[in-house]
């Protein structure tokens, strides 16, 4: 156990953050530098952790520190715990080392009891100011410490207006005010069973572990969730003596950014009220007034605040987010810190902080969340618009991006009143299958009830930008009436639904967007960061589309080209169909040979898009099952299309069903059973490389075949033969020198752990963490649903492991598989093609490991330049 | 590249059987124990490595050196290759590491040419001899090295025999067979296009070759996956100067055993034909004599043979099975090798070897192959009954033995005809549920269209000791009609079938079967192991049925018993539904108290059956899904029995619909979700184990709960906690100072390289090797069957991953796993169960990697115990 649980603001600096939370580090940095700040000290995120550790107790040791530090305080300040001369009252409040605004619970006004609030009256000269601060501390700490709940005293309150004919809160005299206090403890003592505390020593210790215990409350716990923040982190706890702005009409609150958060534009940005404490801004009962008021009101506290913010922005090189009291005139800082902004405002401000001189290139690039690109990159939905819409149903969160428009049911529909109407459609589906791409594309967003976050819907989409909620199992749909039903209410087509496919919320009405917007600005970073940065950016991209949109964001190259999605457009999917019902070698032969131009034109085209850059083309992946329909009618409809008896196909189908598709015949095992697939395959992508070589000879194409799922040495020694054998035969016929590197996904557990043996054949390796996430937790991202939510409430997972990669587990295998691969082919070619290629701290992973690059979805690209860019940065230093 | 690749047989001894394989081995050796042996050379194992590294050619070195050998056999026996003089003439066999009866091939009186035949006539005196040899030569030759077909020369012996007005080969007379030989020549010639070699060397190199070639035959991949040999192993060619049994009446040849193979009856066992080749021998077209009428045909011979099987019987201390050759009267051995038996003869082979004092107790230990047991526990095919059966189909061998009997397609009609009418039975289904276990319970055996290795017919058939074949997707079946298809034919209700449940072996016949006997040298042997043996060996068993038989054949404990097949049952699946369906956690509740009973009622009968010995509880393992029906009228009987509106109960089932089920919502994740089903089954296994503790005070109770499917510590945890927190408090109100381990299953690979932190909270470990496999390799099991076979044809896979551990990939997260978890807590407990625990080269990894016990189903217990007692003595040596 920790020696010191307890700190002065006078003891820490602003480097204490992990051991002192952001809040109380800043208090000590602000009071270092002798800016009026009331004195009090910080009881550490340690102490927090021990009293998770001692069963949710503050034991005596920390107990005995707390005690100890509030006899220090009552010396600096002259006042006195309880005191009826000269008492001290004291905030309490939540301070975690990453700033988690609302997340956790504050206390004011502590240390006045019946006692003490007449001292209080008498001091001051303002009974109501006193009873009114009396009143307002059992009413927060019956809710925060108590959790009594606001509503009842909120009644009491409204009761007494009424009685006395008044509709302001201010409009109650003292000794309304007085009687509310006793009413309310009366309230608390029917509530809780005993009287409310009048003791401030155990006013303290109840609203320090109420703090604690707001650690973990279902709030804090999703936001950590939501932003990567630790369990074992803890919060810190901020004891301050009391400062009030709400003497009177020389009194005041508020709160400033030193430049605007939604903009980013230079100046001081913010509001204050006078005579009212913090709640009151925040409750917006009244109205505040614009900082620039306060130089009208009080020059000469406006003159030392702009003072004071210039002082703290030159300090932490940083736009800065300030809380501040004025007591009877005098000025006193409550807070500050790094201020929260839009993505827009914190490329501008990185930007002009660089101008400035205030910070550098590299300091600019550290600066940006790279999470936050995301919001620059899709549509959004516009705040204000946003703000009283009613969330009617929560899936997963499939493609980020927020869209609206009116319902439609099939993609016909959704083709037809996108290009007939001009409408702005988002297409409902049970799920959405190879035929339904043409819909998918003119929709601006789409929903379905079934299907993960790797479903058809949620890997389309993510490749053309577009929105998607997957997986909203609560929705019934009943696509032939076309309607659907949700939260009780029943939406028809041309019904507006409002989806946002970042939080996966989906909204009965319509809410407007606000378009992706790339400034001047977001150039000029992402250069800055492509200069610091050392590790490539690939992209995850099938079709020609995709290829141009993540070169425009910066891709260097593909680094996963999934060939199926090839397969389900419409023009070809009769004749994959025709291979996977073929009975014979032959027939499979037949089928695939209709298959090879319309492969080898696609791989054409996206070589072309690919202005050179390298490209690494995945062989057949997904089980064929997945390629034939699963409808009576449609498979009725096939039969008659194949000419084949409804019987024959049916059983075909059947044999082909299978329990545990993720676990079953797909990947390289299709091209062991089937040889001719990865023939044909092999033929489509050396046939393209060569004729667009022809055509660009100042190109230097280099295939980079991927061979999916392998699991053991010779495995991949087969299915390499099958590619050489036919590569080498095709370039020594076309009289091309052209090279070509054949290497494999490590996404099986057994691959990573022989990947010394696999690297004999492998000249590139690509870990696919989606499957290898999946195979190595023994849970598939499809199911995990219906349990994942109980282990983030039990705090058995913190993460998403399908979003962040799970470095302790999937990534100790990825470590030692690159160790592995290294030792057997000190040059072998390595990177990652999973969804984790876009999360900035698995990127940061990769970097250290020592991959060569990083491969994500077009939208991800710049998120992972970025997120490169700070892992190299980070290193260096 | 090796400096030697061809041994003189007087350069080899026994010891060289990796090089030289096993007969150039033992005919080194006999050679050196100055038996009379036919000299010559053998061309080594590594040769065939070396064959196929070189692109299937044998390169210049190992020519010349064959060719260096071919002269230094010519310099011993005075002959020449291709002399006129002289002629040597010479056999081609091959000769593996591992012995391969009939697998490989052979060709015999190469050396022969048309020039060669005349000297050989004229020196033998004996003309229709030489030409038929030479005829041989070339039809052996044609079929084996140019894989022309044996037919075409059959037709040419047939027509020249029907022209001649003869029956018999040996009626046609030495010109009858010249002309056939060349007849043979001009066949050979129409079929190559190019004539029959007649240099003698050439004929050598084909020869050669073909055997090498023949190691990669489907005979021979088919025979090693069996067997376990390793394709790397590669075989011996053996090239010997030839002696003849077929030159007259003094002359003939013949195989003997030194003891009975069927029985292990000590005592010269064999026979022999006069005037014969070996093929004529096991053509069975001139019934042989019995080896006892030798002593009357040839005294001198059959002491002379006697004295040299004692001899060898001694010398290699094992029976052995041997060839021998008798030219002009006198004795020529031509093999020796350990013969195979019968499970039974091993057995008292073993047990007589030591009476007699040529082994030693570790010695028949050793000897005895532990895999050959399960014929002893289980009811076997009659050899002579199956030997014209005909195979109608092949399904996955899920439970071994054999059984006969008539086909029924419901478990109802299995207990009537069994019970009523007396009749064996045959349950065909499509795929058996938890209702027809009374009916499985008096099948002989069972059928099933769907489900593998690990469906619920195999796990309970092999618990039962039920011959078992499922997945059998090839059968057409007609529950309603009752009767089924295969093959063409129709098998109607009644007729009579017969299933191998150790090949997955359908009969459309009835094949007489014969019991399982287990003899005193089975107990002796098996005491003898454990004499020996230090790991212990544990059982998988679920009820008290299976704990008592398992307690029979040895377990010391229960390494995994099932809670959930207890629930099939049918007085509990009612309530186990009305628990799945529930809605919220009070009719859960509810539903769980319903089991709580039973299930402790179940606990409380295997621990009194298990006679104090340790027994490991899983909790609840699969998804819940699994215990719902799917069929229409099941879901409506349901609903209408739990008094729920049908729609209600179809969507639960459907909301608890799972892409992946291996990988969905089971094993811990149940007690995470609903913390009330770990807490009711703890209560079970605590409440039964002081109730059984009151009752037996001389044992000692400890109840071991094993937690399913754990991969992160956290989660290990909160599980752990429901456990001890329920535990404990039925303890301390018990008065009975109970003890109880919690552990964990290591099955997922997440927690395999994590097993450090999960050691924090495990007291023991044991492998799930089914899962482990599963994730591991990224395959399910029930799936694999579709690409598994093409795995083996290409040599990718040489063995079936779940039959036996894969040690390169799955082994080393075993054997990492020990390490971390010993790490972590020293004293662990180390255990495997899943079905590899009765593989015996499994069992021998875990004794290196040094597990405490092994478990696995009752049945496998002796092979278990007999596999670790050879691991043991393996070691110490």
């Amino acid at each position: 156990m920790s020696e010191k649980f307890v700190y002065l603001f006078s003891e820490g600096n602003a480097s204490m953050r992990n051991l002192l939370g952001g809040k109380g580090a800043n208090l000590a940095e602000m009071t270092g530098l002798g800016m009026p700040v009331p004195q009090g000290f910080t009881i550490t995120t340690e102490a927090c952790t021990q009293y998770y550790d001692d069963g949710e107790k503050i034991n005596e040791q920390i107990q005995a520190e707390i005690l100890e530090y509030i006899g220090k305080l009552e010396g600096i300040t002259g006042k006195k715990f309880g005191d009826t001369e000269n008492p001290l009252l004291v905030s309490v409040r939540s301070g975690a080392r990453a700033s988690m605004p609302g997340m956790m619970d504050t206390i004011l006004n502590l240390g006045l009891n019946e006692t003490v609030v007449g001292t209080f009256a008498q001091k001051t000269g303002n009974p109501r100011f006193a009873y009114d601060s009396y009143r307002r501390f059992i009413q927060m700490y019956s809710d925060v410490v108590m959790e009594v709940g606001k509503k009842f005293f909120e009644e009491l309150i409204d009761d007494l207006k009424e009685k006395r004919g008044v509709t302001q809160d201010t409009d109650l005299t003292a000794d309304d005010l007085k009687l509310l206090a006793e009413q309310f403890k009366a309230e608390y003592k029917n509530k809780i069973g005993a009287d409310f505390p009048s003791d401030p020593k155990e006013q303290l210790f109840g609203a320090i572990k109420a703090v604690f215990r707001s650690w973990d409350n279902p709030r804090a716990i999703y936001y950590r969730r939501m932003n990567d923040i630790p369990y074992s982190w803890g919060t810190a706890v901020n004891v301050q003596e009391m400062v009030f702005g709400n003497t009177g009409d020389t009194s005041g609150t508020g709160v400033a950014f030193s430049r605007d958060p939604s903009t980013g534009e230079k100046g001081l940005y913010g509001e204050y009220l006078m005579n009212a404490q913090g709640e009151d801004v925040v409750a917006g009962v009244r109205t505040p007034l614009t900082i620039d008021q306060l130089k009208d009101q009080n020059p000469v506290v406006y003159d030392q605040f702009v003072a004071i913010v210039n002082k703290l922005e030159e300090h932490y090189r940083d736009m800065q987010d300030m809380e501040f009291t004025i007591e009877d005139g005098k000025l006193f800082m409550l807070q500050t810190r790094n201020g929260k902004r839009t993505a827009a405002a914190a490329l501008k401000i990185a930007c002009d902080l660089v101008d400035e001189g205030m910070i550098d290139e590299k300091g600019a690039v550290k600066m940006i969340d790279p999470r936050t690109l995301d919001a620059l990159l899709h549509p959004q939905f516009d705040t204000a618009s946003l703000k009283n819409a009613k969330v009617i149903g929560t899936g997963l969160p499939a493609s980020p991006g927020a869209a609206c428009g009116q319902v439609v049911f099939t993609a016909e529909d959704a083709t037809e009143w996108a290009t007939k109407k001009g409408a702005d459609v988002i297409l409902a589906r049970l799920e959405t299958s190879p035929e339904d791409i043409e819909g998918m594309h003119y929709a601006k967003g789409i929903l379905t009830v079934r299907g993960g976050m790797t479903s058809h819907a949620a890997v389309v989409a993510r490749g053309m930008g577009t929105c998607c909620v997957s997986g909203l199992g609560a929705i019934k749909i009943n696509e032939a009436a076309k309607q659907f039903e949700l939260g009780g209410n029943v939406y028809k087509e041309g019904d507006w639904i409002s989806l946002d496919g970042s939080t996966g919320n989906v909204y009965g009405e319509a809410i407007k967007t606000v378009p992706a917007s790339i400034s001047g600005y977001f150039e000029r970073l992402m250069s800055w960061a492509d200069k610091y940065r050392t590790m490539n950016v690939r992209t995850n991209a099938d079709t020609p589309t995709d290829a141009a949109q993540a070169l425009a964001f910066g891709a260097e190259g593909i680094g996963l080209c999934r060939t199926e999605h090839m397969f389900f457009e419409a023009d070809r999917i009769a004749a994959i169909r025709e291979m996977i019902v073929s009975e014979t070698v032959e027939q499979r032969k037949a089928a695939l040979a209709k298959i090879l131009p319309i492969q080898q034109g696609d791989f054409e085209g996206i070589y072309e898009a690919m202005n050179g850059f390298p490209i690494t083309i995945r062989l057949l992946d997904p089980p064929l099952h997945e390629f034939l329909p699963t409808d009576e009618d449609d498979i009725t409809a096939l039969a008659k299309e194949m000419n084949i008896p409804l019987d024959t196909l049916k059983s075909k189908i059947a044999s082909l069903h299978e329990f545990n598709p993720m676990m079953g015949h797909r990947g390289c095992r299709l091209d062991v059973t089937y040889p001719e697939i990865g023939e044909m395959q092999t033929e489509a992508i050396i046939m393209a490389a060569i004729n667009v070589q022809k055509r660009h000879p100042e190109w230097d194409i280099v295939p980079e075949i991927m061979v999916p799922l392998v699991g053991e040495r010779k495995e991949l020694a087969f299915v390499k033969n099958i590619i050489t054998t036919t590569a080498d035969k095709l370039i020594a016929a076309s009289g091309v020198a052209l090279k070509y590197k054949v290497g494999t996904m490590i996404e099986i557990p057994r691959a990573a752990v022989t990947a010394d043996e696999i690297a004999q054949e492998a000249e590139f390796f690509s870990f696919g963490t989606n499957d290898l996430t999946q195979m190595t937790f023994g849970f598939s991202r499809d199911d995990a649903g219906s349990f994942l939510d109980s282990y983030y409430e039990t705090k058995i997972y913190e993460n998403d492991p399908f979003a962040k990669l799970d470095q302790d587990g999937v990534g100790k295998l990825v470590k030692y598989a690159v160790k592995l691969g290294r030792e057997a082919r000190p040059d072998i070619k390595l990177g990652i093609c999973g969804e984790h290629g876009g999360d900035p701290s698995t990127v940061e992973f990769c970097y250290e490991i020592g991959l060569h690059y990083v491969s994500c979805s077009p939208f991800r690209v710049p998120i992972a330049r970025l997120a490169a860019a700070q892992a190299a940065l980070k290193a260096a230093e």
